[in-house]
């Protein structure tokens, strides 16, 4: 197999017929397939219906003795839910706090609060410190971006190496008193999969911050979302920060949106025990408290933490056959060609392809004529801006397997006919 | 029957003495009753129990084709839970907004944004113009004036009448450019109850505010929470602002938290078309949108404005006789004796007490050594403060009619003892 930079314009145009010919095949197929979103399929979504009955009729009482359709309790959250999943994530659960319905809401009210009050009850507010800025490893997740840009928070990207994020990167930049943030998604990463290595992550817990207030934005929201057997998380951080001396610095978020319900799920909330205290603390002015029911609902679905587990292997056995397709039609067509790489991640949501150099755009726009909605490219990058028009994110979870067979083929022939359009030097809008 | 004001220093030692065995009594009954917060009692969240089981199995679809277990929908909420509200705030369906579990959390999500962002797109952020004030009518409800308290926002309070805040006073102050909302609870006011009458609406349409950037906060908590026959809420201020040309100057909220379950139920954002983009324009960053499961779960459970008020002549029947054995235990111990008046209210949470100046708290603190937990003395006003230490609130809701009687009774000898004690100027801490 010849790679495309070692063509000739002569091979190179016959090949170019050759792929065209092929991607005016699958357009006239019509089709019509997102593989745009990190959203759980039916099937999946199928597993937790038990859901919609519980909790049972007379079931409302909590553990502690509250009626989970009142106001009051612990503004903690249900200690029979947190319980489930402070061995998962290696919290003490008087660490865990349960949120509303997201992850993501709970990242923003903590951003709001930091900006608005400062991180500790001591801390000048950040909106008080000038123009402050957020670490982000690039290519990276579009909504940590987009909440920073809503609030004037500058943008500084960190590349992304295979076990996380460029550490001598970090570390320069961190000497600014003026970064006091950094997203991190440690378990699969999103978009680029891979698990943050334990050197990474006790870099991380033990490097010199220039700001106390400086704060990691843990969002583990794929910690139990594996595809793989033997797989386990990233290092835990609460521990590995402590050990460190800096106990207060990491904040970390999850949720069930990918568990049980997207949007009709449980966020939480986890950090030292002087942050719980002021996330309480500032959370008590935002409403008298989640929804318990939910909350109890949760509980008595998943059981215990070995309930989780159990549950999640349901979903890879839904999920991973997915992702073999996408792989296996990605090493078909486009192995040893040169026009692009790709992950293959062992969990989470996502496979980031980087096509040569200036043809992301182009190879989505073709896969959008011919009905498959991708992510738009650069949408990984912050302000949607991917300087070297590289990566794609692949979401192959929402579509049925023999959808995803299909996508995954017309994707592949696209980025493909992206590159050897490059390769020759043919304008994007012929 | 005298005043205690009128009898002489032999009488009202004779009445201490009466009054106190009669205290001694109930406090010998070793009670412990919560009179404290406006809770729906348990009968009340049985009436929504079918929410446990719904929606049904195999009804997930929304009416927009929305598989509710999922992300995506409208970001505006389900339009068949919107639909049925709309009619019953008398606002336009594609101006309802649909939020999280709290209307609470709602509000302080505007005023978060409004500090951050400005209230319009091209506002200035309220952080940025220095010192801003808020006015409260008082006695009002302690978490608007605590999330005023935490933002650093001033409160001036705002005298009520029968029939609502002092428009003089408002007027007044309005025309400081500083004041940028008003905090409205227009239909059964917590705690004073009365509803606000179409002149003190109409005006706080009408008033000039100097603040280009002004808004109503109004919270209108007991929208159908009635009492009485032929109860009608408040006039609606959306239309009113709008024919004045203050289109913009209210928000709306509301929830089913004292519909359905607390803090299980669902928030409700409304406002102008322009303020309705605002709000969505702010929300995106705050996640994926709110749990449409639920929202499906009221719309099936609640079906139709009709429904709303079946349902709500249901909670009637259960909390109107509390509120009467409160009313009747007042009638009979304290008419007359110039110890105490209170509000008689057609609907809401709450009966509103003020004592003679200055024995608010002590009838608190003989309450509470009786065993009966009743709001903090003050809880009402700006910073737990009441200048005369007079207001008492009174929530029935929560106990059991036999309760709330046992009570009411224990409450209004506290509160007898309390001013027959200041009359003769006998410590407080006797």
């Amino acid at each position: 197999m010849m790679r495309l930079a070692e063509m000739s314009a002569d091979e190179l145009q016959q090949m170019l017929r050759h792929v065209r010919a092929e991607y005016d095949a699958i357009r006239a197929r019509k089709l019509k397939l997102n593989i745009a979103r990190g959203r759980p399929g039916e099937e999946q979504l199928d597993l937790s219906n038990e859901l919609l009955s519980l909790p049972k009729p007379d079931d409302w009482i909590t553990e502690a003795g509250d009626d989970a359709r009142n106001y009051g309790g612990d503004p903690k959250g249900l200690v029979e839910l947190r319980r489930i999943f402070a061995p998962i994530l290696d919290v003490p659960v008087e660490q865990v706090v349960v949120g509303g319905n997201s992850s993501l809401a709970i990242m923003h009210d903590v951003i709001v609060w930091a900006l608005l009050k400062g991180v500790t009850a001591i801390a000048t507010p950040w909106m008080k410190q000038g123009r402050i800025a957020f670490l982000s490893p690039v290519p990276g997740y579009e909504l940590h971006h987009n909440m920073c840009i809503e609030y004037g928070i500058d943008l500084i990207p960190v590349p992304v190496t295979p076990k996380g994020p460029d550490m001598k990167v970090v570390e320069h930049h961190v000497r600014d008193p003026r970064v006091k943030g950094m997203w991190c998604v440690p378990t699969y990463a999103n978009p680029t999969g891979e698990i943050w290595s334990d050197e990474v992550i006790d870099r991380l817990a033990a490097m010199e911050a220039a700001a106390t207030d400086f704060r990691l934005f843990w969002d583990d929201a794929y910690v139990v979302h594996h595809l793989a057997d033997n797989s386990k998380p990233a290092k835990r951080i609460l521990p590995a920060c402590a050990a460190a001396g800096n106990a207060d610095r990491p904040l970390m978020f999850w949720s069930t949106s990918k568990i049980t319900f997207a949007t009709a799920g449980i966020g939480f909330f986890a950090a030292s025990p002087a942050n719980v205290r002021w996330f309480l603390d500032c959370a008590k002015r935002r409403g008298a408290g989640q929804d318990k029911l939910n909350q109890l609902r949760h509980a008595r679905f998943l059981k215990d933490a070995g309930g989780v587990t159990r549950h999640m292997k349901r979903h890879r056995a839904i999920l991973a056959p997915k992702f073999s397709a996408v792989l296996q039609a990605f090493e078909r067509r486009l192995a040893g060609k040169g026009a692009a790489v790709w992950t293959r991640p062992e969990g989470g949501y996502f496979i980031s392809v980087d096509t040569i150099a200036g043809a992301a755009q182009r190879a989505v726009r073709l896969a959008g004529d011919a009905g498959i909605s991708l992510t738009a490219a650069g949408s990984t990058f912050p302000n949607g801006h991917d300087p070297k028009d590289s990566n794609i994110r692949i979401a192959p979870s929402f579509a049925s397997l023999e959808d995803v067979r299909i996508a995954a083929e017309a994707i592949a022939i696209s980025i493909l006919l992206a590159a050897v359009e490059k390769q020759l030097g043919i304008n994007d809008n012929d």
